[in-house]
């Protein structure tokens, strides 16, 4: 710890405080848990932790432990998820929560019934720039949301495990997806419910039998949709992009691919440029700070102040589970070629005819005049400003030049 | 403290590591000072300091404090940091460490006299963006570094003292062109003599006598140029980029107004866009995070760490030192109309015999056949590779298609 | 020397004209029809036209023209197009051909049996970056082609005859989703049968019969998919891009918003910025030649070349048919919420055995041994290349490093 | 119609012949002249030119033709014009215009004593982005100019002889300095004189005697800036950029690398990708119609429908000759390391005196009340608005907070 005196307390003042208090951690990683000793003592001399194992339960069980952070493929962290309940301990788990919303409801009832503090680590949507975007959204500033697409497509995993279908619960859907639906239902609100879905998916490219690129629109009970895109077929690195659209504005965010980092290189280099990368001489688009570009350094901010203050954090299992049970609605979708109602057995936010009431209170056209409504005002190339009317009656369309 | 289990050791796991053990500080500030006392406490109280004073020498001498973080106009920089070595503390000095040379001189000189720890606190340097470029650069992708440009503009700073050219030591050179400087220094190799330089500048628009508008080309002793360009009559915002133009390749960084973060609104906020923006509705840039994108995050990272284990910061006085030099020239560039040498009483880098060696080292011409010299090689619309050659003889050129 | 009759003068009609009489041409219009006759005065006034109309008939039937061009509101297409078929004339009509197949269908009809030239004015095909994005895909840089996405949004149209759905045949997807539709099958191969498609629409905003904001899916029997975005509640101007996605490739386009033209206007413009836009000050993203970024100019050079050289233009009234078909099954999609089948009466293109048997032809797994198959590559944060393998007998996956 | 003899058949006369032709033109080349009589004759055939040949004189003279093209390297441009101007045909000359002032002197007084018509042939401030930022600057949008970037910079030219300091009369300026000087001139206002200039250049990569890297500053009787930077050392392919900065706005043009067209490609292409690319695989940035781009088709459009009216083109031999004498001074300040005046003989724009005029009516400054001017209005993070005032008596600068 260094103890400092501060000159100057104005703007710069601030930014320096902001910083300083910043990146030095005071937190501690005390046991490493992986298949293979090799790793998890390699990990631990790399982290500076105590003790590494390749016992799931004394892992957790490690008495100096508070909080255990599930980081195993899909096919563990029920069991890991629930030996941590049994321990008595605050439980953070990586995306998704489950393999599919039975597997996110009971590690949802185990966290729950044993009163352990529990975070749903779904970093996407704690990137610098979400947070700042969902607080634009939720300033006002772009209206009522009407349509949020995320994507997130890139050449394909990095590890055996997800591509096995039984292992993963799934394809690029429960890989990705479980990043774009939540990032949408952030944007829409979490409070409305998702409905139904419909989804396109197919195996397209690679030798494996689950979906390697799919599409899904999710409606949600207001009206507005929430699209997802995500492939494991993406060529030119990793694409992670989210727009929204509101009735009064639009906001674009790119993630990864176009950040503001531009680098030609004729010679290339031998070294990392960012995750999924896949070329290294030519045009090259790095990433500054990769695990803040993903999310990973404020949502860990959240999730230890949050178990400190014994607050809730931004994410809990609960929109785990909600996002599970929105993934087995699409996959139920791509078989039936339908749209698929959504099951969620426990729902905890507003009710249809809250929403209703809400979408009634928004609701208002602009009158022209006694007869016409308001349907559009446009500027057209010579300055002119036009304004599109219907009649209330007729219902016939007509245009006026506004003076 | 947080104590946590971590399971897995993969990739994610990784991430997850890096991150956890990232924000949540373990520094703290122990006294704060302000020229005003209302300032000073809510400072103090915004950021848990025990202490807030009027009093410099109070705040220095702070008997908790260990190391002092200089924050205060330029014209107090000198006094804070000499008593700050006399008190026998380490320093970190705000940029520029001095009105002019002289004093960054007496300021370098009083801390390594008294053996004092010290950092300048240059934070454009520190951008995960240009921390990752100068890594790109130092391995070799862009071959010998032939240019930098590095521009910082806006529609001007938003305390009233930078505006004084007395107390500020001039205007937007001053203020902004440090950072351009020292980016530059830092592309083309702190190690490389900085030997002459060609300013223009002048005041274009506000009422005052320093110059709000410059630009100069820094000359290095290996013929490559560090070009600055600042201005505080730039409209739409604050202006952010480095260009680096390399035998091998290009890097272009936007650290501001394109960074992948794209807002309209039609209704606009009441609410703070990012710094220096000029509009609050229509089409919007901000920034994920403004700390984190001006560098300061990664600069104390850097600063405390080094401070801790004894080592050197990336940044110390010398920098410091070395930029009021190149400033100072270009100041007289400015008057006398003409390049003007860069005095640098003590230098620390490579000699000029060194810096020649090196570059007969690296130099050397492809030879395309005995007599040939080859200038250049190129793509033609058809396809067609031409190869342009110079006789070494006669020194005429021509072309022929290469096969 | 061409001569024309020109059927409409509205805003479509101006751009028609300001690119058929565009860089010097020699070709000339003769005869303009407009419903009022002091636009069709003043337009004919405007672009040097001897003789203008009321009397739709009339100006096709004017001896002079030889070739018809339908830029009149959708419900007058099909009157217009027979009307020339009788005449004997060849006949350009704008997009979309019909309000509905079954229009499409029977103009198609009339102009093959009368055997005199038409064309499909699918401007958004012709795009000098859509042309060179084509033939860089039919040059085999993508691989073969996934997906392809095509997105037209704006505020709403100009004219108040789009928001009447008997005159315009429905909203959103039938004003724009006809150019996406195109554009997503041209990059997939016109050769290849659409099949299916899922859509969702809806009136999210404007008080109108109609939909303003949908989404589809179009499959074809190759697999890829051609996704379709329209919304007339996009807010920031006109959102005009195509992402294109192969097994070896992507293609990016951007043909309005984001194109390489940055302003910004503290003071703004009085003026027009360009079509859609939505702010006259602050950031501002004109458009250079706004009539060639949207294809005019090179589809009217395709258009009269092939005209005068008796060949068949890149867009006939057999690919308006077409995507009458496809938009047809997208609105029964949006009633029935699921896959609707794609009705074209008279496929020319690639039979379903022959498309099976490319594909087969294309399709090869890689070995890695006798017993893997590849299913990926990855370049690792260290550098280290990964395999990722399945065995083609127990069906697992695992993961090697390559050396 | 107009009838056109073209002397040069290389890379710019092709370009030129393609926008001549381009569209659908009514004019047609009637002769033309190469140093080959098989490019003379390929040029012939592909362009439907009725006779070629190696005679500079006999296509200049030939009967048919009434406007001479000239697009031979730089040392036959005063050869080339003189002959036309003694054939009495008008003539349009690629750029630059001579090789120094002293040349472009001469070509200038010949055609304008034959007084036959002639056109200046700077493409790029033609191209549709310039044309339509020079309007919005015309309209007022950026309030005055205050400084221009133009940035032309690439691996190298394509032909042998711009290699050769005689023929080309320099280096990387003459060749594309011509261009970023027009243009900035353009912007800035070409009544407004051209004072005096400084410049850096050095040869920093390629074997030869004139300069390969370039930056100079241009100073306006009106206090502007016109910056130009030009390359032969870029690496990543063609970088043509245009900053324009005034007090009330900005403007950023991006010609080449970053238009909205953006391709991955993992297979790459053996075919063109757009002048000067480097690579064919990997990110790949092509140009829509490149000739439009570069301003070829608009410049024709303007040059030949000037001819044919008898009225000025946008750019004449005086702007040529004009900017040769900037080039001219730039040299000079390259040598002797100081600000160079620019001499031009024979002044046609605003006097000294005009200009001084111009800005007094301009100026003036806002009083914030009888004792302070204001010097500038920010809104902090916090959303308040501060106001920085001077004091017009003790110039002490200070801050207040706007309500």
């Amino acid at each position: 710890m260094v103890k400092i005196a501060m000159l100057g307390a104005g703007l710069i003042g601030e930014f320096y405080a902001q910083s300083l208090l910043g990146h030095r951690s005071r937190d501690q990683i005390c046991s490493v848990y992986s298949r293979s000793i090799e790793r998890a003592q390699a990990f631990a001399e790399r982290w500076n932790v105590p003790r590494a194992t390749t016992s799931l339960t004394q892992a957790i069980h490690d008495t100096d432990s508070e909080l255990v952070v599930v980081a195993v493929p899909n096919h563990m962290h029920e069991e890991a998820v629930l030996e941590s309940a049994r321990a008595g301990k605050g439980v953070l788990c990586t995306k998704p929560l489950g393999r599919n919303a039975s597997e996110a409801r009971r590690m949802l009832e185990a966290v729950e019934r044993a009163g352990v503090f529990h975070g749903y680590l779904e970093d996407l949507v704690y990137t610098p720039k979400t947070l700042k975007a969902l607080d634009t959204v939720s300033s006002g500033s772009l209206g009522k949301i009407l349509w949020v697409r995320s994507r997130e497509t890139h050449p394909g995993p990095h590890s055996a495990w997800f591509w096995d279908k039984a292992t993963a619960g799934g394809g690029a859907i429960v890989d990705m997806g479980c990043h774009c639906i939540e990032i949408a239902r952030s944007f829409i609100g979490k409070e409305i419910r998702p409905v139904e879905v419909v989804c396109w998916g197919a195996t397209q490219v690679h030798p494996i039998d689950s979906e390697d690129h799919a599409i899904g629109l999710v409606r949600y009970e207001n009206g507005a949709i929430g699209q997802f895109e995500v492939s494991w077929s993406f060529r030119g690195g990793m694409d992670l992009r989210d727009e929204i659209s509101g009735t009064e504005g639009t906001i674009w965010l790119n993630h990864w691919l176009r950040t503001g980092f531009e680098v030609f290189s004729s010679v290339g280099s031998a070294k990392y440029v960012s995750e999924k990368s896949e070329s290294s001489s030519g045009w090259l688009f790095p990433v500054g700070d990769e695990a803040s570009a993903l999310g990973y350094t404020e949502m860990f901010q959240d999730m230890l102040d949050a178990y400190e203050n014994h607050s809730a954090p931004r994410e809990s299992f609960y929109d785990g589970y909600v996002v599970n049970a929105i993934i087995d609605a699409a996959y139920r979708s791509m078989e039936s070629k339908r749209w698929e109602a959504i099951t969620i057995d426990d729902w905890r936010g507003k009710t249809q005819a809250a929403v209703r009431d809400l979408e009634k209170a928004q609701g208002h056209s602009e009158m022209h005049d006694d007869a016409h409504i308001v349907i559009k005002r446009e500027v057209l190339p010579d300055g002119t400003r036009r304004l599109i009317l219907k009649n209330i009656i007729t219902e016939a369309t007509s245009s006026v030049i506004e003076r």
